[in-house]
């Protein structure tokens, strides 16, 4: 890590967000970092990136994340969160976790329990490597338009966007658009990639049904999952680079549908990919 | 249901299979079931489809299956498995549940996670409604070549192939092949589809890392996520037909590879779709 990038890191909204005070009984106390407010609570990035970071800090953790499913079950209050982290089993490659993110009721004081997560963390091997989905050709960021975010929700300014392809419509008109997005993102301020912000990243993608109908109806993802391929080798040469990252879904219906998510690097290597099911009113 | 289908369901090993004795304490005793035998223990999609019995037989339960993560902590072994279910929070339109599947340790008698899941159920509603990934244009099951299975694995045996294209390399030469299968699968003998075998269909597909490299080597699911797109009427509706599967990969990388799953009735509609990620050895 250059000292420019450490020297960006230091103090970084996103790691403020992630702060974890361990208590005597091994879960962490957290709280809600108002940097990454959405509409309601704080970003599902945010709150998936947390909850893996209590895996991490973690004494009895072995290796690296390599899955993470979040159901976020209820809404996060703004204010101080319990994560109750446990390890369920440990392998000799890969360690198995669950994780609870809980909150008193403002009048009973009752904990309950707001968000879920599994996580799997495993030692990766030097053996046969093969990546088969191919990043798109797109132009450099530099050559793309940054999206301005400066009246937008509070939890976007957290993030540099150069969108490539597949932006939110300009006027919301009900009509038809494609579903797909491409486009370069990063933290802003710059900060060096690891595996927490990485998570972070999965999420980041507009709700697919507002670009596919042109309509921005009230949205809330139930399940998130990330299948982490880097290892920290390759995000420590990444830095504060920015991620090439693309978006799509399959099918609405219900009032549910999904969104699957790839992050690659500049070269062309997946770091991530993700999928979650989302709720819509309408 | 047709009085056909009802016939050919009594007495189905599948249900044999995921058969749940409700315990005192509200939890489940299951047993293995030697129809569903995989190398070790048995095929990780009754497993799958085990734990979503859970939360289908629990009286609490509200609305229909919505997303199931599995994650497949250590080897189940052929015996008793204890099923502990537990509704983390019932929201106004969905409902979150942890599943733990608990084994006895043969020399201690200690209860230990052998797997563990994380179900969302929801009540579907009558809303925008679009498809946006269409079935591929395919032979009829009837047209396509019956994969022969007498000499396979036995859970192979309780399912009819019809493989369409990608399937196993005919010579394990080490060559480089495609990644992407499509077949026609069913429950055999015949079943109507419901949600745990839909569930269970979602891992039916050979391991990416045995086309990509034309070597059968060891793998092992490590977590599984299944969306269910289906409601229970398109799913009685399906009847005991065929499932139009397909199955791709991203990336194979540090001994973990990715594969996901798409499940189409014949008619095109979307059932299922799937993601997991796997440990190959070598």
């Amino acid at each position: 890590m250059s000292e420019m990038t450490a020297a960006a890191t230091d103090g970084h909204p996103f790691d403020a967000m992630l702060h974890l005070q361990p208590q005597a009984d091994g879960s962490f106390v957290a709280h809600t970092h108002a940097g990454y407010a959405n509409m309601v609570g704080p970003y599902g990035g945010a709150t998936a990136a947390l909850l893996l970071q209590g895996v991490l800090q973690h004494p009895d953790r072995l290796g690296e994340p390599l899955s993470l499913t979040v159901n976020f079950a209820g809404p996060v209050q703004d204010g101080p969160m319990h994560l109750v982290v446990r390890v369920v089993r440990t392998n000799r490659t890969t360690q198995h976790w669950l994780v609870e993110l809980r909150q008193s009721d403002a009048t009973t004081g009752q904990e309950h329990t707001v968000t879920t997560a599994s996580v799997v963390t495993a030692l990766r091997r030097s053996v046969f490597e093969q990546q088969l989905a191919a990043a798109p050709q797109v132009p450099p960021p530099q050559d793309c338009p940054e999206f301005d975010v400066s009246r937008a929700m509070t939890w976007l300014q957290r993030y540099e966007w150069r969108v490539i392809s597949g932006g939110l419509p300009t006027t919301w008109d009900d009509s038809c658009h494609l579903v797909q997005t491409r486009l370069w993102v990063r933290d802003r301020p710059a900060r060096a990639l690891d595996f927490a912000s990485l998570a972070a990243l999965c999420d980041v993608f507009f709700p697919r049904i507002w670009l596919v109908r042109a309509r921005p109806v009230p949205i809330g993802t139930v399940s998130l999952t990330v299948y982490f391929h880097a290892d920290a080798a390759q995000l420590a040469a990444h830095g504060s680079a920015h991620v090439l990252g693309q978006a799509d879904g399959q099918v609405l219906r219900g009032g549910f549908f999904d969104q699957s998510a790839q992050l690659w690097d500049a070269q062309g290597q997946l770091l991530a990919t993700s999928h979650q099911i989302v709720y819509y009113k309408e």
